[in-house]
C-alpha cells in the first residue's frame, strides 16, 4: 500500500480505529467555558447610568436613521417621532426600557451538531476565529486576496480547535466564488466542513434567507422547528455615526422575523465614527444599539439579540483604528458593565492592527483578549487569526491565538484544593536538599498536573539554536500544516446533505443575489 | 563645531535648551502608579486560610534549614525548637504571628535621586528591569555572555524609561570584571548611570556591606540617616526545598540591621523544588518566606520586608521552568491574597521562557504581567527584558515590555468622566452620515484624546511593506538604539562623585570580595 492508500484506508475505517493515530498536537477538549474570576468592572453604578441616561437622550432628542421603509413602518407603529424626508427616528425612553425588559438575558444557538449548541449570556463566553476579512496570509504563500481554498482551509481550522464555538461568517472572503452566488458555495462550506453554529450576512434578502435555509436544511429540522429557536445568528453594523443602513435592516429583520439571533454592533471607533472620548464613543454606541434593539423587540417580543460591542479608537495623527489599546480596554470592560445592566449577551473581538503576527500582534491580542475576558465577554468574534484591524486573515496568528484562548479557558476552570493539594504529607517526605520530580504525590499528577501548551518551546536556548532557531511563528505555520492533516470532516446524513446541495444548485440555477449593493 | 562638539556644547547647556531636541520617542512621565481596579482573587477566604494554616505547619512540624550560625542562634534566642546537627528549626505559629504584625504594610525605599524614591505597597506598583541573567542579547550582536558595555546600556536604558522605577540587580552579569570586584565596579554604574532606587546582593559580607557604603555615599547622607530609613534593598532566594543558605540569610541580617529592606523570594518551581500543585507549591513558598520573616523581625522589628513570590511550574515532560503559564498567573494572584492577608508588600515578575523576542515571548510576558497587574503585584522584577527563564536579557525584549508597562500604567490612570467627555453635544453638531476628525469635541483633545505607542506600527499593510516590513523586534532594535542615543546621564554632586570613586578605588586596592562563594 502506498502511504495514500494507507491513509485512505484508515480513513474509511473510520473514527474508532483512530485512536492509535498520534495527534499533531494534543488540545483542550470541547466545552463551553464559564468565568471563573468576578469580572472588572472600571465605571461606577453613577458613569454606567450617565453613559445610559445620555444614550437615551440621543435617541429622544437627536434620533438615529432607519434607511429602510419597513424599519419605518415599524418603529411609526410603535409610535416613534419619524422625519419623512431623513427617516430620522426619535424614540422615547420608555420604549427603549420596554425593549431591553423584553429581550432575554441568555439563549442557544442550536447547531447542526446538537453537542455544538452554544450558550450565550451569563458567565458564558464561547470563541470564533476571524471573520469577513478581504486579505489571508501565511508565511509560506505570503499576503493574498482570499480564495475558496483558503475559506476552505480556515473553516477546517475553526472545526478542527475546540477552543472556537462557532463560525463568526467568513473567515476570509473567497473573491474567487461568483458575488450573486458565493453566499451559497460558502454556507455549503461552511456547513458540511463545520459542524458548529453558523452565521449568515445581513447583505440583502436573499442572501439572510437562503443562508437560514440552508441552516435549517443543515440542521434537519421543519420551519416550525427552525422558527422556534436560534439555529444560526446574523450580525449587523451601523453606519456610525448614528445610521443603520437598509441591507442590514433588512436582514436583522429577516432573522427575527424567522426566530434566529442577531448581533448588533455599532462601528463606533473614537475620534472618526464616534466622540474622541471613550464615554461618548460609549454613549453613541449605546444609542446605536438601543435604537436597533427596540425595532427588533417590536417585531418579535423575547427576540434574541446580542449587545455588539466594537468601539475602539483611532490614532490620531493618521486616523488609522487601533485596537488593544488601553482605550480598547476601558470601552469593552464597560460595554460588559451595560450589557449586564441591561441583562443582555455581549459580543467583542479579539483585535488588533499589526501587519505581522510578531510581537505586537500578540501584545495588542492579548490587551484585547484580557479586555474581553476581564470584562465577561460572552461571544468572542474574531478571537483566533485576525490582523491588521481586520484586513487579513493570519493562518499563524490563528494558531497562537488558540494557544492564548486554551490558556484562558484552562485558566477559568477550578483550581485542585483536596487536601492532598496542600501537599503537608509531600512537602514532608521530601524534606531539605532534595526534590519533588520523584516523590509519589508528583508522580500521581504527572499527566495531568499542569496546562500543557502546544504552541510553546520551552527547550533551553543552545538546543532551539542548535534545531533552526525556530520563531514562534514558524512552529505556528508548522502546527497549522499538521492541524489541517488532522483536520476531521464532521459527519451529515447522507439524506440532509442530498438536500443542501440541491438546494445550492437550485439557488444557482436561479442566479442567486443581486450583486448591485 | 563638529557634530561632537555641538552635541557637547548642547549638553552643557543644560535641560533648558534640550527642549528643542525632538526625542526619539514621546514616553510616559515618571510617575508612581496606583491600580485603579480591584483586584482578582482566585482564592476564598477559606482556601487563604489553609495555605496560611498548613505553611503554618510547614514550620511547627517539619522546619526549615538556616544554614547560618548566626540566624540560628537569633532563632534559638526566640525560642524556637533547633537540631544542632542540621540547623533545622522549627518556628511556633505564635512567633510566626507576631512577626507578621511587626513588619511594615507599606515603606518608602529612598533613591539618591529625592524624585525617584519608590513606595512599596497598598496599590501601588513600581517596575524594574530584568536582573541577573547571564546572557544579553540583540538583533545586531546576536547572544553573548553579558559584558561591562551591554551592563552599562542595559543600566542607561532602566534609568531612560520612566516606567522603570527601580534597578533589581544587575541586568546582566559583567562577566569580564574581576569576580572579587566586580560588585564594586557594577554598583558604580548603577548608582551613577542611574538616579533611581538600587539593590545589592546578598554574596558574602563584603558585597552587601560594600553596596550598603556606597548607596550611603550616593545618597549623600550620614550613616545614621542611612540607618533610620531603606536607601537600598536586597533580594534572598531560598534554596527550595526548606533551606535558607548561608549568603543569603548572612546579607539579609546585615541589610535589616543597618536599616534597608529586604525582599524574601522562595524558588518554588511547581514540580521541581516545590510541589506538583499550586497550592502546595504556595504553602511551602509561604512557609519558606514565614520563616525568613521571624528572622528578620527579631533582628529589627518593624524591618521593611517584602513578600517576594517566584512560585511557578515546570514542564512535567522535560523539568524545563516554564513562566506566564495558567498556574504561574493563579499563584502570583494568590501570593498577593496572601500578602494582603498579612499586610505586606509584595514582589513577582514579569517572566517567560521563550529563546527570542517573538509571539511567546510576548504571550508569556502578557500572561504574567496581567497575573501580577490584576493580583495588585507592588513591586515587579524582570518587567522590562527578561527572557528564557531568566538566563537571557534581551535588548529588544525590553522595549517591547516598556511599551506593555506603559499600557498597564496609562490604563490604571483615571478616564476623562467629565460631563464634556459624554459629547452629547458633539453627537448632536456631528450627526448621521459625518465623521467627528474635524469637530471641535475632537480637536480640543487632539493631542491628549488618547495612548500614543511608541512601539505600535499602525499604518497600512501596503504602507509597511513598501517600507521594508520591519517586525516589531527589529522595530525595538531601532527605537532602543535611539533611546541609548537619548540617554541623559543623571547628574551626582561632585564632591559625592569623588567619595564614590574613592571608596571603590580603595576597596579595589584591599582586593574587594573573596571569590569562593
Amino acid at each position: 500500500m502506498t502511504a495514500t492508500e494507507k491513509r485512505q484506508r484508515r480513513r474509511q475505517r473510520g473514527s474508532v480505529d483512530r485512536a492509535d493515530k498520534k495527534a499533531a498536537i494534543e488540545q483542550l477538549a470541547w466545552s463551553l467555558p464559564i468565568y471563573s474570576d468576578a469580572p472588572v468592572e472600571p465605571a461606577s453604578p453613577e458613569i454606567i447610568e450617565k453613559i445610559h441616561d445620555t444614550s437615551l437622550r440621543v435617541l429622544e432628542e437627536i434620533g438615529l436613521l432607519f434607511l429602510n421603509e419597513d424599519a419605518v413602518d415599524v418603529l411609526r407603529n410603535l409610535g416613534c417621532d419619524i422625519d419623512q424626508d431623513t427617516s430620522n427616528v426619535r424614540i422615547d425612553r420608555a420604549l427603549v426600557l420596554d425593549a431591553i425588559a423584553k429581550a432575554p438575558e441568555t439563549f442557544d444557538i442550536h447547531a447542526r451538531n446538537p453537542e455544538r449548541t452554544i450558550t450565550l449570556g451569563g458567565r458564558h463566553v464561547v470563541y470564533s476565529a476571524v471573520a469577513s476579512a478581504p486579505n489571508v496570509s501565511d508565511l509560506e504563500g505570503g499576503r493574498r486576496v482570499g480564495t475558496r481554498p483558503d475559506f476552505q482551509n480556515l473553516l477546517k481550522l475553526n472545526q478542527y480547535f475546540n477552543c472556537l464555538h462557532f463560525v463568526a461568517g467568513y473567515p476570509v472572503e473567497p473573491v474567487d466564488l461568483h458575488a450573486s452566488t458565493r453566499h451559497l458555495d460558502a454556507l455549503y462550506d461552511m456547513l458540511t466542513l463545520t459542524d458548529k453554529v453558523v452565521h449568515a450576512y445581513a447583505l440583502g434578502p436573499e442572501r439572510i434567507e437562503d443562508g437560514m435555509d440552508m441552516a435549517r436544511i443543515a440542521a434537519g429540522v421543519s420551519e416550525e422547528v427552525f422558527r422556534s429557536k436560534p439555529h444560526m445568528f446574523t450580525n449587523i453594523n451601523s453606519s456610525s455615526p448614528l445610521k443603520h443602513d437598509w441591507p442590514m435592516l433588512d436582514g436583522a429583520m429577516r432573522a427575527t422575523k424567522r426566530g434566529q439571533a442577531v448581533v448588533v454592533s455599532p462601528f463606533t471607533l473614537s475620534g472618526a465614527m464616534a466622540p474622541a472620548t471613550v464615554m461618548g464613543a460609549l454613549v453613541q454606541q449605546n444609542a446605536e444599539f438601543l435604537g436597533a434593539l427596540v425595532l427588533l423587540q417590536a417585531i418579535r417580543p423575547g427576540a434574541e439579540v446580542v449587545y455588539g460591542a466594537f468601539t475602539s479608537n483611532v490614532d490620531m495623527k493618521s486616523g488609522a483604528p487601533a485596537f488593544g489599546t488601553p482605550e480598547y480596554v476601558r470601552a469593552m470592560q464597560i460595554s460588559g458593565q451595560l450589557a449586564r445592566k441591561y441583562q443582555l449577551p455581549w459580543r467583542g473581538s479579539n483585535a488588533n492592527a499589526a501587519n505581522y503576527p510578531d510581537g505586537q500582534a500578540i501584545w495588542e491580542s492579548a490587551a484585547s483578549l484580557n479586555a474581553v475576558s476581564s470584562g465577561h465577554c460572552n461571544m468572542v468574534y474574531h478571537a483566533a487569526g485576525w490582523m491588521e484591524g481586520g484586513l487579513c486573515a493570519s493562518f499563524e496568528k490563528l494558531i497562537m491565538d488558540c494557544e492564548m484562548l486554551q490558556q484562558t479557558i484552562y485558566l477559568n476552570q477550578p483550581m485542585d484544593v483536596s487536601d492532598d493539594a496542600f501537599a503537608f504529607d509531600a512537602i514532608q517526605e521530601v524534606g531539605p536538599g532534595s526534590h519533588f520530580f520523584g516523590a509519589d504525590h508528583t508522580q500521581r499528577r504527572f499527566k495531568t498536573a499542569f496546562y500543557a501548551p502546544f504552541m510553546s518551546d520551552w527547550r533551553n536556548y543552545e538546543t532551539w539554536e542548535e534545531t533552526g532557531s525556530v520563531k514562534a511563528e514558524e512552529r505556528a505555520h508548522h502546527v497549522m500544516k499538521s492541524n489541517l492533516q488532522d483536520y476531521e470532516k464532521p459527519s451529515m446524513d447522507a439524506a440532509i446533505h442530498d438536500e443542501l446541495v440541491d438546494f445550492v444548485n437550485r439557488r444557482h440555477r436561479e442566479g442567486g443575489a443581486p450583486t448591485d449593493f
